[in-house]
C-alpha cells in the first residue's frame, strides 16, 4: 500500500449557509423543526428567506466544514461535492480552496443553483436548518475520483448526502474503492431524519464491516439503535464498528474502541453564539488526532476544543487559529 | 410642504462585502492602499480574491449601511441603488428589505454582475477595501424616484457614487428634486480619492448652498479644505454648510452648526475587530438624532454609540439591537 496522497478525502454537500438570528416565535410560526435539518423546495426557500432578517453568507456543508477544521489543524485534505456555475458556487469553491483543501470537481452548468442552507439561530444559540439542495444532489459518477479515494488514508462520508439518489450511488462506489485499496471509511450519521429514511442501509453497512469509524450524536445513536438510554445505545454498537464516536452536546463525548470506553467533558465556552457546525468540528478535531496517531483521549479532547471554538461565533467554519488554539489547550502552546 | 413619507432616502452603491482577515504582509505584497478604498477591475478582482483566505459575505455599501443603522434605530428609510439580476443582487435586496428599508429599484439584467467589495481586515481591525463596482455604476435615470425624493425629509448621498458618470448625473438631479421640494440634502465625502477627483464639484456645491449637512472624516476634511490642521479645516468650512459633522477615529467627532462647536469622545470598545462601516454607522446615529429633533450633542453621542457597535464585529451592518443599545447608553434603558 503506497503512502496516502492526502490524509482525509470527503464526499459531502457543497452548501453556502445563509444565517440570521431570529426569535423563537418565528420557528414555531413556520413550523420548522427546532434544532434539526429539513430539506426544502424552491417555494419554501422563498417563503423562509422572505421571513428571515438581514443575513450573512458563510460557506458550509457538513463534511466540508469538517475538512475546513482538519486543514486548519494541519491535516491534508481533498473534497468532492457539486456546486453550480454561479456566484454562490464561486463562493463555496473559493472558501474551500482558500482553506488549503484540494477541490477539483467542475461546477455544474445551468439549473438548479448552488445549494444553500437557510439557518435560523435562536437566542439560545440553537440553529434550525432548512436546506435547498440544488446542484449538490447531482454529483455525477464522473466527479468521483476513485484514484484519489484509493490514495487517501481516510474516506469521510456525510450522512446527509445519503438521501439524494445520485450521491448515494457515488458514495457506495467510493466505499468500494476505499475498501479495495485497504483504506479506512469514516461515516457521520448527520441527522435523525436520515436514519429514519436510511437506517436499514446504515445498519447493513455496519454489519458487513464497511464502516471503520462512525460519528453520531446521542439522538442519532438512539435513532439508529432503538435504545433511548445512551449507554445501552453505545453497548449495542460498540462491538460492531472498530471506532465509535458519539457526541452529546454539553455533556461532552464518548469514544468506544477495542473494548474500551473513553470520555471527554465539553470544553468550556464563554457564550454559545451559534451551534451550527458543532458536530462537524468535533469530527474535525477527532479525525485530526486519529490520522496523526494520537491517543483516543487526545482525539476526543481535540474534538471538544474545535467544537467549542465553532459554537462561540456565527458560522460553521473555524475563525480562530485552530492549530495554535489546540496547542495552547493541550498544554503545548 | 406635505409630511415626508420617509425620514431619509439615500442614493448609494449596492454592494455585497466579501470579507476576510489577513496579515499586514498581504496588503503590502499586493500594493493595496491600507485603510483606503480602491476601485478595481475584473482581473484585479480575480487576483485579490485568489489571494484572500476563507471569507464571509455581508451586505454593504456606504449609504446602505447608514440606512441599515437608521432603520434599526427606528427611522423610516428608502434606498436607491442598482444591483444585477444575480445571486449577490438577491442577497443585497433581501438584506436591505429585511432591515425594513424600502427598496424598489429593479435588478439590472445581464452583465456586469452585482458590485462586490473585497475587504481585507488586518490584525489591528483596519479594513482595506477593493471595490468592483459592477452593476452599481449603471444606475439609470429611471431608477430615480423624484416623487419619493421630494417626499423624504432628508436626501442622503454617498460620495463614492460621485465617481461613475451615470450615478453622478442621477445625484445632481436628485439634489435638484430635493431642493425644489424644500428638503434637506446630506452628503458624505466617503474617501480622499473621491475628493482628489471631484473636489471642485464638492466645493462648488458647498458654495452654492446645495449641501445642508456634510459628513467627513478628518482626512477628507483636510483633502477638501487643504488644511492639514483639524481645527483650521473646521474653521474653513463651518460657515459654509449649515451642519458640518467630522469624525476623527479614536479621537471622537465634532459637529459645527449655528456658530457653535460640539464635541463627543469615541465610545469605548472592548476590542476593535473590523473598522468597516464605522463612518457609515456614525452618520446613521447622528442622522437618526437629527431627523428626530434631538439636540446636536445627543446626535453626536448616538453616532459614537453606533460606530462603536459596528467596529466590535465583522461587517458594516449593525448586529446588536441598536435601539436598545442607544437607550441603555443614553441612560433611558
Amino acid at each position: 500500500m503506497s503512502k496516502p496522497s492526502v490524509q482525509v478525502i470527503a464526499i459531502g454537500n457543497a452548501i453556502v449557509d445563509v444565517m440570521a438570528p431570529c426569535e423563537d416565535e418565528l420557528i414555531e410560526r413556520f413550523g420548522m423543526t427546532r434544532g434539526g435539518m429539513t430539506l426544502i423546495d424552491t417555494d419554501r426557500a422563498h417563503e423562509l428567506y422572505e421571513a428571515m432578517g438581514p443575513a450573512r453568507e458563510i460557506s458550509g456543508g457538513s463534511a466540508a466544514n469538517t475538512l475546513a477544521g482538519l486543514a486548519a489543524l494541519g491535516s491534508s485534505c481533498a473534497f468532492i461535492g457539486q456546486v453550480a456555475d454561479d456566484q454562490l458556487g464561486e463562493v463555496f469553491a473559493h472558501d474551500i480552496r482558500a482553506g488549503g483543501i484540494r477541490f477539483d470537481v467542475a461546477p455544474r452548468a445551468g439549473d438548479p443553483p448552488t445549494a444553500r442552507c437557510l439557518i435560523f439561530v435562536t437566542p439560545d444559540g440553537q440553529r434550525t436548518m432548512n436546506t435547498f439542495l440544488g446542484a449538490s444532489q447531482f454529483l455525477p459518477p464522473a466527479a468521483l475520483d476513485e484514484a484519489a479515494i484509493a490514495d487517501a488514508e481516510v474516506l469521510y462520508l456525510e450522512g446527509y448526502l445519503w438521501d439524494p439518489e445520485e450521491p448515494r450511488a457515488a458514495m457506495r462506489r467510493a466505499i468500494g474503492a476505499a475498501r479495495n485499496a485497504g483504506r479506512k471509511v469514516a461515516f457521520t450519521l448527520s441527522d435523525a431524519f436520515v436514519i429514519q429514511r436510511h437506517g436499514a442501509d446504515f445498519r447493513a453497512m455496519i454489519e458487513t464491516g464497511d464502516i471503520d469509524i462512525l460519528f453520531a450524536n446521542h439522538i442519532e445513536l438512539a435513532a439508529l439503535t432503538g435504545h433511548d438510554d445512551f449507554h445501552a445505545g453505545i453497548d449495542a454498537l460498540k462491538d460492531k464498528v472498530p471506532l465509535l464516536v458519539v457526541t452529546r452536546s454539553e455533556q461532552g463525548a464518548v469514544a468506544a474502541t477495542g473494548g474500551e470506553l473513553f470520555e471527554v467533558p465539553a470544553e468550556p465556552v464563554e457564550r454559545v453564539v451559534d451551534t451550527t457546525g458543532a458536530g462537524d468540528l468535533f469530527a474535525a478535531g477527532f479525525l485530526h488526532g486519529h490520522v496523526n496517531g494520537r491517543p483516543v483521549a487526545e482525539c476526543l479532547r481535540l474534538g471538544a476544543i474545535c467544537a467549542a471554538e465553532v459554537i462561540s461565533h456565527y458560522g460553521a467554519r473555524p475563525e480562530a487559529d485552530l492549530k495554535a488554539l489546540a496547542a495552547a489547550r493541550l498544554g503545548r502552546g
